[in-house]
């Protein structure tokens, strides 16, 4: 590809010579003369390359053949896709699937092999069914999303449109409740409600969605969940959420939205996350946290007080050496 | 349903008008005139609901039509069965199932789509056995179990009767054990053991339970474990325990009757856990613990003395501030 | 089994009757008289068992019957084997499996019903392909690999020989990425990279590993990894490295060769942990660790300064109730 024609595919200006001809995307220190790549700063710029071109932020010079924009990381990413384009599935409905025949199935759907769609169920246009995964009866699907191999969706939950659920997901499996009966014994608590996937989520392999005990647990609009998250029942997540790896969310919370976790981030049952609420890595959450302030350690903490509560813990035996020092010293003082 | 036949299903003493006509259960603020509630005490009691009727402790007076019961939290459960009867099962082996002919299958067994069942496997009356579920050789499966869609039963393992296995569950993959050898490479330690799971135990979606290496990994009558929890080989679990999300226990462990774990809960290998402990989400256990206490934080501590760490641990900047604070004084009386 | 036939096969030196006959293996406290066991010290061997014969360290006297080895522990594992033989696989198509007739497969062979097998997949000699498994296009796999049931290998990825991936186990999922576009909504940032597993690596049930973003993610030759793992997009891992489970580990993080992790141990993203690094279970990693040495806690500390650390934070009340005492006391000096 042409740099010029990729200037253009991508609405940013071009810098030198639009002819370069480029053949693939790579990071900055690995690129090639025939790679486009990208710096965001002028202080990457001045390391050693051997790109071809880059994408470079509106207002850096270089003089190398560029394409500048507002947001060369964006940019750079909407470029892989036009040298790297996602592989298309052939819409078709595999001869070895299992398509109810009380299921309605859109226009242009794959459906893999060994995979079955059960009664009353409905998949949108341009969607997908992997290979093995099962569809539960009266699940819901939007149209262009894609369910990868051997996702299993329980019977009557919702997913919206443009999902994609990865392999190995489970959505709608029981929520955990018991109650001890009059011998004792665990009585399982009837999980009658559902799951709603809203538009445009993402979630990782072998995560986990349970249904709701009587209503509905709901992950918003574009939120998107990494590789091996448990969301207990009742959980409501709203819009544009990140949820990072083996983050665990305990029953019946309320997230709010553009909230993000880090990695297993884990969360006990009942409590709120306000708006914006940024949590790193590994947090612990007991109790609600106010949107719009970063928390980490356990348990959940403003940033600051954090840092300081973490720098006093490295430091605890010094702390403790320094407490004896100061015993001895007052023993003296009090002779 | 009209409350006086449901006080009657449910056992309970009928208050006031017995011919309320209901349609749904509902959680006590969002109900509506159509739906049955409950409530277990006098203060939420006062609050303000819609519910057509409510179950009630014995004792607690009401003006509304309700039950009374000793239990309204088990009774209101035992409602939503009424109100929501469990999906059936069809009885039969779906034609696209492959069930070997060497197999025995009992009576109203459901087999879907695309599982397959190996040579020597039995399966008792009534249980179902979902889609894709795959049961290895020579597993036996008991009455009324349900194996959710795209289980793995590894060769061997034994499953007991109403037992509850949720989709992507793995039971008898191998426990994790290798030695080096004089090469210094790691010689994999055969796995040769079983998983016996009794009856009457629920597992979380896409939990694991690796076989033992010469004997067994057992997991006692009862017991409900959630979702993506790690059971490692040589583990016996004893009967009518707790074990929430994405609790992993290491080799050898042996857990009591009646213990209890809160979600995230981790164990090291080889040590044992009494009969009757409760510990809270995140614990980690490093050490045995005694059975009848409860505990928490990690390592885990009995849990008023581990509140009372917390307690410190939170304020520790203020406990460092407080030491240089002392540091100066003496320093000044040491002058 | 005549115990000088093990001793022959073991390599070992024949202590006393060889004409024990031996029927099966067990640990050293519950073998019978027709068992094989073993011990490791003087110590263990001064404890009842009616092993009907042993296997001992050189140099360790016993009047039981014996095979005297350099590594008892290695040498009863291959015992093990002799005893137990692992269930061997009766190479062949099954016939419900789907095999593209684009893909290669190599001699002796087994795929199971209902695994699917997608264009331009090589597969090697003597491998396994597991009911149910998804073997997507153009992956290769090696000679001697076991693909168990239900696992999923995304497209492009590449598995080497005699590697074992256990059930559910997800290789080359879209490793997680986004970045707000102009109106503030998640950009899916193209994963388009692949997975690299090398010869002779373990990977636990329900395991996942993440599809670089541009070039690889790569586990090196020899490496275990327990069940639970979570390896994200872009992570080296060198050779002969242990993982245990529940292990998560960040975005392209690189990990040196023989890097021992205990349980739940956590990597935050774009560190590296040097070679041969031994990290204790629950261990959190912040920042990069010089190899050769062993860590624990969080964040992770050398092991000697951690246990500090820890005996400090076991008895947090205490010193927090000595600074109390200590400033009474200065008060008191004060006045």
């Amino acid at each position: 590809m042409l740099l010029a024609d990729i200037a253009n595919l991508l609405g940013g200006e071009l810098i030198g010579d639009g002819n370069v001809d480029l053949h693939d995307v790579a990071e900055y220190e690995r690129a090639s003369p025939r790679d486009l790549s990208y710096v965001e700063s002028a202080k990457k710029l001045s390391t050693h390359s051997d790109a071809g071109a880059l994408i470079v932020p509106q207002g850096l010079e270089t003089n190398r053949p560029a394409i500048s924009t507002k947001n060369p990381r964006l940019s750079f990413a909407r470029a892989v896709l036009l040298f790297r384009p996602p592989r298309k599935f052939q819409p078709g409905i595999d001869a070895r699937a299992f398509v109810s025949d009380a299921a309605r199935v859109g226009d242009g759907v794959y459906v893999g092999p060994f995979a079955s769609i059960a009664d009353g169920v409905v998949v949108g246009d341009d969607s997908c069914i992997g290979a093995g995964a099962h569809v539960g009866e009266n699940v819901k699907i939007g149209s262009g999303s894609v369910i990868h191999p051997n996702c299993v969706l329980y019977a009557d939950v919702e997913i919206g449109s443009r999902v994609i659920l990865h392999a190995g997901v489970v959505v709608g499996a029981d929520g955990f409740g018991y109650i001890p009966d009059e011998e004792g014994r665990f009585f399982k608590y009837p999980q009658t409600g559902t799951v709603i996937i809203e538009d445009d989520v993402e979630i990782g392999a072998n995560s986990t969605i349970d249904r709701a005990t009587l209503r509905e647990t709901r992950i918003g609009r574009g939120t998107k969940i990494d590789n091996q998250v448990q969301i207990a029942h009742n959980v409501v997540i709203g819009e544009d959420c990140i949820l990072a790896g083996q983050v665990g969310i305990s029953g019946s919370v309320r997230i709010g939205r553009g909230v993000m976790m880090g990695g297993r981030v884990g969360v006990v049952d009942h409590v709120e996350i306000g708006d914006g609420a940024k949590l790193g890595a590994d947090t612990g959450v007991l109790y609600s946290l106010e949107g719009g302030k970063v928390y980490m350690h356990n348990p959940a903490t403003e940033v600051r007080d954090a840092r300081r509560r973490i720098a006093v813990l490295r430091n605890l035996p010094r702390l403790s050496r320094k407490v004896n020092e100061l015993e001895r010293k007052i023993g003296k003082l009090e002779l």
